[in-house]
């Protein structure tokens, strides 16, 4: 494989999976500095916020101005999540560049996600996709599989389904599709088992992995589905988000973490790793807490330690 | 390979590398309790303590009481870890199954850590060996190499170095060599690579790997070590531990979220994961704050979540 080919694609999505459970609000202005910064650092996709009910997601309700007020720069996709056509109407008009939509592969978790069957679900992005689709209309559509490799209330989920689901979405016409680990449930065995079958119908460059940390498994499970040839991943910032059924359990991916271990083991991602800490490092100060992410508390492995003030007496 | 030739081997040293670094007084009774719900929880090695001047460690300078008092259990080695030949005479008198021998591959980190060089290191290494081979003495020996994938103060560890110094424990005459990551900078590809070397030289069986999760690739450079034959891994109850370099950062690869990777992947531990969560769930307690360990907090795959109740109502 040539370096392009081995390129790993990182999907920032802190602004929009990671703010979304804080409590705090994080001004527009605050939203729109982190969006910035994720620019200039290299990614070349960043989710950076959703249109969905302010009622239901009050801490992303300023999704519009952020999207109309960050610095765009060229060759980075703004992605952004959306629940329905409404939410997709929004997003065109605040200036989205694609579209993300999401259905569980599980119908109880699609149900206490999104309030409708998957059947409901499905039709509604038929909706969607006409609407990006339209004359003059210049949008990418994303279409999502929550929990993807389990249910935290079903359990496993059947990997027959997730592909039958993989085929109705390419069905509908959409550019990509996201498997997401919503609850950190896969393995990483299951992962490059399910990644190899949904890689024979879908170009590597079309599919992208969500992986969450929640059982300590993040970043095994993209170092298996990176290995059977996926190569777009999912990953926030200090490690933001997280599930509400597992508190003080840790979210995505974290983002640092994820470029330390390319950087260390020679995969290229674009990312400037020293100018990503600096914003991570940010985090605990504009949201009142820690944030699982290890990178930015140990530091790189070449940021090296002093030799200790005794040995020099000493020596 | 067999089940056998597949079975992961868990040496866990909470006891040990976890307490070491604790401020809080743990009482000898919490100790031995620990230890003897690890034995029963299935493990076949435990470091159940270390015998260095109670002055650089007060926390364990109760070691030889808990070797006396703990419950033997059959198959089970429980290992000491010794810093000189007085902690060998001690460990032997307090009935410890086998001694294990550290030294840094960094002549910086060994001085810091041990206060002599690597020299002084293995000649004293040699006067230990000779007295554990005494006729009537009955004890394995261990000797691991600290920093061997990378050092806080010298950075990069050249493996050739690392490879003569497996050669010179072999001609110590030791029984098995464990190579630590002390700091956590190794990386999955460098610890194939290395681990590849070693076992050219060294059985699998011989060979325990010891990793800390400070940039969080822990478990994905135990993926990496297992993948190429390595079969004995160090992890601690909770992922206790740490480096005095990175505060905040994670310790040592947490035991139980590597027993779930194992049971999820179909690796056999012979250790029970309820029991470990029940021992892992009391040390918030016990040492006064929470724990990096994710399992725990998160719960097995199994551990399904009820469904929500507006769902059933609506149903």
């Amino acid at each position: 494989m040539n370096n392009d080919a081995n390129r790993l694609i990182v999907q920032e999505v802190a602004p929009r999976d990671g703010l979304q459970i804080e409590p705090v609000w994080v001004p527009t202005e605050d939203k729109i500095a982190l969006v910035d910064g994720l620019s200039q650092a290299g990614f070349t996709r960043i989710e950076a916020g959703s249109f969905v009910s302010p009622k239901a997601i009050p801490a992303l309700r300023d999704g519009d101005e952020v999207f109309r007020r960050i610095v765009r720069k060229d060759g980075v996709t703004y992605v952004a999540l959306i629940p329905n056509l409404k939410g997709a109407e929004r997003a065109l008009l605040a200036g989205a560049d694609e579209l993300n939509m999401v259905m569980s592969a599980s119908q109880t978790h699609n149900r206490a996600n999104m309030r409708m069957s998957c059947e409901a679900s499905l039709a509604g992005f038929s909706d969607i996709v006409a609407l990006g689709r339209r004359p003059g209309v210049d949008v990418s559509l994303n279409a999502t599989i929550a929990t993807a490799f389990g249910c935290p209330f079903e359990g496993r989920v059947d990997e027959d389904r997730v592909l039958a689901i993989v085929d109705a979405y390419l069905r509908l016409g959409v550019d990509g599709i996201t498997l997401a680990d919503t609850t950190g449930m896969a393995n990483p065995r299951q992962v490059a088992r399910l990644v190899r079958r949904v890689l024979a119908v879908l170009p590597a460059a079309a599919l992208t992995l969500h992986f969450h940390n929640t059982r300590g498994l993040g970043l095994v499970n993209v170092v298996a589905a990176y290995e059977v040839g996926a190569r777009r991943f999912d990953a926030a910032l200090g490690g933001l988000g997280g599930c509400p059924f597992a508190p003080g359990a840790s979210g995505n991916i974290c983002t640092e973490d994820l470029v330390n271990l390319c950087d260390e083991t020679g995969i290229e991602t674009g990312i400037d790793l020293p100018q990503l800490l600096a914003l991570s490092r940010k985090l605990p100060a504009l949201l009142g807490h820690e944030v699982p992410g290890q990178l930015a508390k140990a530091g790189r492995n070449c940021d090296l330690h002093p030799i200790p003030a005794a040995l020099h007496a000493a020596a």
